[in-house]
């Protein structure tokens, strides 16, 4: 199991987050790209952050990635890093190479933004009223984003064909905070064919459990 | 100057697009990366786009890019393809180049969609109760992002500190979306400094013009 106590990689995520939280914080993507080509990786838990952890991410959010002299924050580039090391996630030919890293960024800024407007209209403003009148829209700003990546997958396995990339993997990881309420993927039978391959990976479902692991014993209603 | 008739590299933009978006079409960031490596390219402009334009942009927006059997979407992979053939934009180092890409995922997906979130309101939706109502929140939302990479920023010339990368490129670009207007950038001088070190390139300049020459003869009102 790649996850060790003592490892050439560290990966910081917070020790406590709410329930709804609990396997989707955004460490899950590196811990998935790991998985798959069996890095080993220790995992270093804060919260609140530590003083100067503005260096380490910016944002003040998590994951952050240590390896060696590199750190790196932003998941998106640390899976593409970890890609980098293993022809499992990204190809050597120079064309498929290039098409999975743009896979990965059409993920994260043509797919993730839609998606999140909408999600979080019901996760982070639940009371507002402005929440309540964007709804329609925002659902079906992101109906039409779906039904493109719907209509490109077609019957592909994966976004390029038969090879799994990091670009799945970030698409897979998007497409599955949604959840399965509102009925927004299940609309796209092929697209959630395609998740439901890409969570049903072992690499996958070794990470959930990790994360949720961590998280398992924690208070639920505080931050511990 | 490296738009030319003929070229290895061929740039698909539309035609026409009305006037508030001239200067700001997507196609920005890869001419700007193409200008910085002094690489031609032709442009070929759509739209409507022709059938089939799903396979080469799955969102059927614009840039498309091919180079020879290379065929890619999604600006931000493109700018960091372009950077691979120059350490111009992307260091060979590999911890250096780890952070240009990093920095390249962040502008994409940590500061735009924060940024697009709130120019929207007024640009997409300006007699929308919901904007109106929305408008502070989103505001607030999009300070912190800007104030976290101002406090990064500190004294650096660039987000690595000497070097201009990708990761500029793209941030750069994505901080010109908001305009001067509504003070936003401007509450931020070592941000707005940034942001003017960066448009005052002449590789940027010269991207600028092209983009503008493209509609200038064009009608204002509708579709060429």
């Amino acid at each position: 199991m790649p996850l060790v106590d003592q490892a050439p990689i560290t990966l910081t995520t917070f020790g406590w987050v709410p329930p709804f939280a609990r396997g989707q914080v955004r460490d899950l993507r590196v811990r998935w790209a790991l998985e798959e080509i069996g890095a080993d990786y220790a995992v270093r838990t804060v919260g609140p952050v530590p003083p100067g952890y503005e260096r380490e991410q910016p944002f003040l959010q998590v994951p952050a990635y240590r390896e060696g002299e590199l750190q790196l924050f932003e998941s998106g580039a640390i899976v593409q890093h970890i890609g980098e090391k293993d022809e499992r996630l990204l190809p050597r030919d120079p064309v498929a190479r290039a098409r999975a890293v743009q896979w990965s960024y059409a993920a994260l800024n043509s797919v993730e933004p839609f998606l999140m407007a909408y999600a979080a209209l019901g996760a982070f403003y639940p009371d507002e009223e402005w929440a309540r009148l964007r709804k329609p829209s925002a659902k079906e700003e992101l109906r039409k984003r779906l039904s493109r990546v719907a209509e490109w997958l077609g019957d592909r396995q994966w976004l390029e064909g038969d090879r799994f990339t990091i670009g799945d993997l970030l698409m897979i990881a998007v497409l599955r905070i949604l959840g399965d309420e509102g009925g927004l993927i299940a609309d796209f039978p092929t697209l959630d064919a395609y998740r439901a391959r890409g969570v049903a990976r072992p690499a996958f479902q070794r990470a959930l459990a990790d994360q949720l692991a961590l998280y398992a014993d924690k208070p639920r209603g505080e931050a511990a």
